[in-house]
């Protein structure tokens, strides 16, 4: 997407065989990219959250390997890159599974011809990326439309960062929205800041801001007294994890907001590419374990001073520990649709098989 | 209740005519006592939110009237004091009801006799609130003692602060807990942090921490992931304002904690001393205007340093507007039950007149 104007990814190869990234820990206070030139730079990018989302990560772990061939295209140099790389987010499974790939399509070359094939795979994994999120904003975009009224826009409620930041380009939720304002049609995004992390507040409104789409930081409390007043169209939130039923993990407080459209008919959509669907699961609250992350994510918070500095301040009691549950399951009932590369289709077993009948969901 | 073992109040008369009370701006990170000496210090207090809280609010004004008129007891002297501290929060029901009293308890009467009656009737105000919220405890005691099995705490879920900080002691919702805690029942609280002025996290933790009540600070969207896994025993809230009908108005986000307890079979009650109910609405979402506040208090946050020191951060991108809805409505349908001063009653309009048969709900 663009960043004042200018078109952007959030990664890209130089001429000089090294990565360009953004530091997404700098965003919203600064934009710097980062020449990512070795595989330490790479791992320390991921494992750091320079880059994050796991389309992105994904994506970054390929160039990774790209970069350590390019330095030694031996057996061991391809082994011990995978092996770094697979360490620094443990449970993503993007990056499992570009490890996976490379493994596979750059270990069963000989050694002269792996670099080249290597920087070619990345960029393959790229473009395949970004092929299904520019899918998922054209379906989407169709939803946009119909919800559109004249002389209003059509005002969308999205959680957590399932933008173009999370991905390579055009994001998950947010590519229906990207797809629909550069199509004329008037939006208005309402931003869940999305504690404890922020990546609403820091993240998404920061990349709806350069691109220009008018939107509006709220807490996390608020969505619900938005639509029991009529004020918001539709809710559109990414997936960390979506199981064959249809139930979907996301973002902590992500159930909530589904709740509260639910009890007041707005739609509530899905957006996901096909690679998060977990075809071995069926129901997701009682199989998907939920991550729980370290307490100071609570009990501190990170911002700018007046005077610019980026300072992390304590928001608690001395004497009092804090949860931090990252995740939490949405069941189907309370999704009107899942919007994904090939189509939209009810979030539901036979839905999910509709749109993909060569996957053979668990009984 | 207690901090640190000390039995306390949030406001005191002191043998010089002046009133205690803690500076609440500076929980939790400095408990500090501010000795009000003159109806400016008074003023301030209230509209600096140094005190904070509907019944705490009426208190402290009471007591202002009473240290104006320790210095004048004349007529003038008595409508200036009224006015002055009229303005300090005009949208304050508690504030104007003290003040109205005052007018009419202390202003009959000749001006020697007037300091003495108006420390009386300060004190007869701060003892009424104690009485209602000491009631309000031992009701929600039994649901509490009824939800207990052996072997674990009673788990319970709480919104903003509606503890003995926001009242002259006891607290409404955080009442029943600490019944419950000081009778030896075990009990855990979840504190919603409270986006975005963090009244849970700074003070209902800290209340809870300096009593000794075992409690957990987490965002506000953890609510929801925690009722499904069988994690919250009940919720029990405040509230700003309830209608005839039983809809309630209280912190932005309430709503959102009601569905999910809904969804989950949570009881989910709501504490609320009668003066809180609004006789004359009906339909609280059509009828109970919603103010909004600042966007600074979304876009920044205050915190301690590491060195100790208070710093507001700013969270958001330069940018992005924000918006702050400060209150939302839940309505009746989701509230199992409302504890008042005269026992429980289901949130409806024959509830409530089965607890009230003198006042005469609208049609």
């Amino acid at each position: 997407m663009r960043v004042d104007g200018i078109p952007m990814r959030t990664i890209w190869p130089t001429d000089r065989r090294t990565v360009g990234i953004i530091d997404q820990t700098r965003l919203p206070f600064e934009f710097a990219k980062v020449e990512l030139k070795t595989l330490g730079d790479v791992t320390h990018a991921i494992k750091s959250m320079l880059v994050r989302g796991a389309p992105l990560i994904g994506a970054t772990a390929a160039y990774g390997v790209a970069i350590a061939i390019s330095a030694d295209p031996s057996d061991a140099s391809l082994k011990r890159a995978i092996e770094a790389l697979a360490q620094t987010r443990p449970t993503a499974t993007n990056l499992r599974w570009a490890l996976e790939r490379s493994e596979r399509e750059i270990g069963s070359l000989s050694p002269p011809a792996r670099a080249e094939a290597a920087w070619k795979m990345a960029a393959t994994i790229c473009e395949e990326d970004v092929a299904i999120n520019r899918a998922i904003g054209q379906y989407g975009l169709e939803l946009i439309r119909a919800a559109g009224k004249p002389g209003r826009s059509v005002n969308i409620l999205t959680h957590c960062n399932a933008g173009w930041l999370a991905t390579v380009d055009f994001g998950t939720a947010l590519a229906p929205v990207y797809a629909a304002h550069d199509s004329g049609i008037p939006v208005h995004v309402w931003v869940d800041e999305t504690r404890p992390r922020n990546q609403g507040a820091s993240l998404t409104a920061w990349e709806l801001a350069k691109h220009g789409v008018p939107h509006t930081v709220i807490v996390d409390n608020v969505g619900g007294h938005l639509m029991q007043h009529g004020m918001v169209d539709m809710c559109i939130v990414g997936t960390d994890r979506t199981t064959a039923n249809g139930d979907v993990a996301n973002k902590i407080g992500t159930y909530l907001k589904a709740l509260a459209a639910h009890d007041n008919d707005v739609p509530f959509y899905v957006a996901l590419p096909s690679p998060s669907i977990d075809w071995n699961l069926a129901d997701g609250i009682a199989e998907i374990p939920i991550e729980q992350r370290d307490e100071t994510e609570v009990t501190r918070i990170a911002g700018r001073t007046c005077e610019g500095r980026i300072e992390t301040v304590c928001l608690t009691p001395a004497g009092s520990p804090a949860a931090n549950y990252a995740f939490d399951v949405t069941p189907a009932r309370l999704v009107t649709a899942l919007i994904t590369e090939r189509g939209i289709c009810p979030a539901s077993r036979d839905g999910l098989r509709s749109l993909f009948p060569e996957r053979t969901a668990v009984a």
